[in-house]
């Protein structure tokens, strides 16, 4: 299927600059651009770039309208608009319906209209897959389990029994949903084992990343609200809670029974305690441990930083040395007949 | 299988309160509860959810008996004594023996008495596989490798070559146990392969989370002890060894030769460096990086803990400027005729 | 095949000292050692060790070669030539060639000379495999992908669609290179998914550990440098660069587009922020969290290590009240009539 700069600007609505017949058969890099294909400027920082480039057309800001040196597409959110374009050049999720001869599919599970199931897929009795759904190859869907119309499983993922995923949802390979809860009561004897009864409910619209896996229930659910985004090496433990469009980045590790609210961005390798909540709109900076609840919206860090070596040794021997310090510092009051303040320790103590 | 009140009693060597064959088929959290299924109260703090719950019995402490509404058991243990009643009503490791047939089974492989191999799986020549056990859809089991009886591979484990799994164990998808050491050595041309000619034994009664990866070792074997539970996504390097009835969080990472102790709790994400060794009854709290041996038993913590972003950038300034800090509390203390102590900061940088 | 000392010496390069007809049929500990079997010595602290070993040889340094108690090899690094002549013993990767009756290949995949595919393997179409490369059991191989030469993936390796890897690599099972990038764009009515059009490259001699992912890049590709090393369960996001012979430890999470040099080592559980710059050479100590370039070579650390919790409590409280402890000192000095030093807290926080 070709395209036009015209065609491109009616189906999603941008104003067209220059020649609509232009034939746009790709995306590239704003620099150095390839004849044929779009670009886009979202970001003023490569604003430079624009007189410049080999693009066919470029997608840009009200702003940058006028500094088009050729043609183009004005669009409210330029980096917006080039998803959407680009996704008509992405073949990556384009299928062949039908069930591979090698695929283990039980008499009794339901496939929708157009699934495709790949080589070496299994798909346990009573599943149900909607229309329109992919389960790659090597995937593993459990008994019971039930996914909805449109999404995609791309290879060597595990959905667990009972399990529920909604429409035009995605997968990576080696992500793994319904695994059972981390749940073991201490007795004397060791641990004991406590069944996880409960299953994983994951919305519309949400993607999971590779080797991410999520826990189901103990008694009640997990549950992974419509439009959430969760990359790579992601764990989210039994009970936990992810409001809707929330996004976290890898490697995130989420213990059990914890609230994270709606639209929360969570950088890379956070840890967030369990039975904790979390409020909407909660931005986390990279590597952030929390182990209190946090009201939303705001923006929290805790992370320390990289630095040189002998410079980080000592830093954390003064660290180490602040008790002394503080009292090097009193005795210095006391000398000079200031009435030291009251740190109030013990209560700061009681909040970790 | 139906169970009563009395019959549960009965089997678990519980105090039974109220009416003796009153059906049980389920278990329910103890609010709002449900009719004809079984409850518990063992936190001191849902002790006034008992009085109003719609559970068909509760099971309960000593101290919570007299508080029964209705129908109850008394446990010395009430949480541990719902896991073993829950355990009746989870089937989701129920299995029909019996060897798929796009199973790929070695010849001389050795399977047990009423194993179950899954769809797809591959078990390799050499293998053994104990009575009982179930190897899941996806799952590869390497030459030589041995598993016990009753053990449950859920799906896609993968079971390098020679490994030993013991009896009773569990590992949840994507589980990797085998994976070649990390061990290469520095040489002018680059890094040089070490072969890892170990392999890993695992105890029994162990539970193996998804995506935890436990590696083969150097040359003797990397070592998991009986009733050790692991969490998802723990990473377990070449010549670990784990002591019994240790439970570990997930996202921890486990650095070469490191020696935990037994019946240790290891919380969510935390680190620990190679070579060391760790006592016996240690708990890390989540987070915790450890650089140094440490004697057990104890409570130890590292971590810094989230704080809105713009006090976590002023307390970093602060951190980074304490040795300045230092100096002007030295420059007071020399205008009052103060002496200042000697803090034996090269010592301390030495720890780390 | 049988080895002697002597065959030994010849084949690598190596002086030998004692008995060239001594057969040597595999490696040992140092101590206690197993007569017929090699050793190596290469680190001073288990000099001790070299008198009492019953191994049948030592490979040793030229420093300690006087004191070989019997048949030895001397090397100019003994480690290297452990992990060489060690190599020879080290059955681990051997397979027969030929494609499994339960693969799925497809008919236009091009296989190379010696190939072998395991049980259940998927390999798509136009893929390409490099003579006497290895694709294991489970292993699922994406449309146009292409591996070199010698390389081997052990087990449940996914390699997604035009990945290219290069000759001798080697891939632990969990392994997936070629997941969709993390790229989402925000608007009003949730994420946009940001196709991802790049690809990953994939040198020659690199190791990619157990569950260990790597995005492909969202226009332009992925790209991981010769001889580089990575172990278990590390992420690398796309757009990501990394220098040859960087080795990177276990749990390493690395941010979108960060170019890494080459010969860096990166602790593990290390996390490296996206856009960033890591010169050649730089090491990074366990758990370091990098959100600035950092010039190479050089050493850096920023993580705060275990100590007992309650001293831990202690600490954070101290940290916590840092910006109060300076006001003290202010009000100290400016009763002393001491000009407080400018401290510019400002800059400080702005690199945050």
């Amino acid at each position: 299927m070709s395209h036009t700069l015209g065609s491109l600007a009616q189906r999603f609505g941008l104003e067209l600059r220059g020649d609509a017949s232009a034939p746009i058969d790709g995306v590239c890099a704003l620099s150095p651009g390839q004849p044929g294909r779009i670009a886009f400027l979202a970001s003023a920082k490569l604003r430079a770039q624009l007189a410049g480039t080999a693009a066919g057309a470029v997608i840009v800001g009200k702003r940058d309208a006028g500094a088009l040196p050729g043609n183009g597409l004005v669009a409210p959110d330029p980096y917006v608009a080039y998803a959407r374009i680009a996704a008509l050049f992405d073949h990556s999720r384009d299928f062949a319906p039908g069930v591979h001869a090698t695929a283990v599919v039980a008499p009794d599970a339901q496939l929708g209209e157009g699934c495709g199931v790949g080589p070496q897929a299994v798909i346990e009795p009573g599943a149900v897959i909607g229309a329109g759904t992919y389960v790659g190859p090597g995937c593993t869907i459990g008994r019971g389990a039930r996914i909805g119309a449109g999404s995609f499983l791309t290879a060597r993922v595990s959905v667990g029994h009972d399990v529920r995923i909604g429409d035009r949802c995605q997968a990576q390979p080696g992500a793994v949903i319904g695994s059972r809860g981390f749940g073991n009561a201490p007795s004397a004897q060791g641990w004991v084992e406590v069944p996880q009864l409960g299953s994983v409910v994951v919305g519309n619209d949400v993607e999971i990343g590779a080797n991410t896996t999520i826990d189901r229930g103990a008694m009640d659910d997990t549950v992974i609200g419509d439009g959430v985004k969760l990359d790579n090496q992601i764990q989210i433990a039994h009970n936990c809670r992810i409001g809707a469009h929330t996004a976290i980045a890898a490697c995130v590790g989420i213990a059990g029974s914890a609230v994270i609210g709606s639209r929360c961005m969570i950088g890379g390798a956070c840890g967030i305690g369990g039975h904790l909540s979390i409020g909407d709109g909660v931005i986390l900076l990279a590597g952030t441990m929390v182990s209190k609840s946090l009201p939303g919206p705001g923006v929290y860090g805790s992370t320390s930083i990289a630095m040189p070596a002998n410079e980080w040794r000592k830093q954390t021997a003064h660290v180490r040395r602040l008790g002394r310090y503080e009292q090097r510092l009193k005795d210095v009051e006391a000398r000079l007949g200031i009435d030291s303040k009251q740190e109030g320790e013990r209560s700061e103590q009681d909040d970790l």
